[in-house]
């Protein structure tokens, strides 16, 4: 399989690691939106979000949390970002999941803010019936 | 306290509610980047996710997995993105933490893709040291 977080994994590929454990791994982006732009990823290759399995999943939302804090202290960020991007129409062309903390000054250029759409009445109703047709049952 | 989402969380503003539990509740954004588009949020009033609970963070991020999934599938999506804005300079606008869920289609007229910087030698490491300063003790 050639896949390059594996081979960052594997310490095949070289990258500037802001931490480790056994379950997962950070290290910087290559080509940071901001410098300081991390990646925070699973060991276990899972192609998205969707296959992530709960083990890994808990500590890597933790590790977000955790390593999100030390970009914002370490850098003096006004603000962050934490972005998945799921499949190539979401954007995502590194084949193995990935979250990336972004962080934010006030001097950024850029914004995520784009053409909002608006429902029409019922239209609300309806989406919620297709999306509530495909969820677990609930917990408590 | 004037929160919209504890507002909806205590069923005095009415929303489209996907899920609810214990823990999270997740409702559609009435401002959608594309219909489907939802919301999954801690009850705990957090102002940002680097205030989530631990026991609130698992279950919140354990939701978003679920419920990205029945948005791909409920709405034929090509693919999705999961968001956090946390501060004014990333673009959050409701100081309770928040997890968006983004549908995509191959036919959006919209990416996230923007400039890319790029490091000069050594400023990787040394952003790394900063970041690094301010994380705590690795997990096993």
């Amino acid at each position: 399989m050639n896949c390059v977080f594996c081979s960052i994994i594997n310490r095949k590929t070289p990258a500037e690691i802001i931490y480790e454990d056994s379950l997962v791994i950070s290290f910087l982006d290559i080509r940071p939106f901001n410098f300081g732009h991390t990646l925070v990823v699973p060991k276990h290759h899972s192609e998205d979000l969707l296959s992530v399995p709960e083990e890994y999943l808990s500590r890597l939302f933790l590790k977000v949390q955790d390593i999100s804090g030390a970009v914002v202290r370490g850098l003096g960020a006004a603000g962050f970002n934490v972005l998945s991007n799921n499949g190539p129409a979401a954007g995502q062309t590194v084949f193995h999941c990935h979250i990336h903390i972004i962080p934010r000054f006030d001097t950024d250029p850029f914004k995520f803010k784009m053409n909002l759409k608006k429902y029409n009445d019922g239209e609300m109703r309806l989406t919620g019936d297709k999306i509530r047709l495909f969820l677990p049952p609930q917990e408590k």
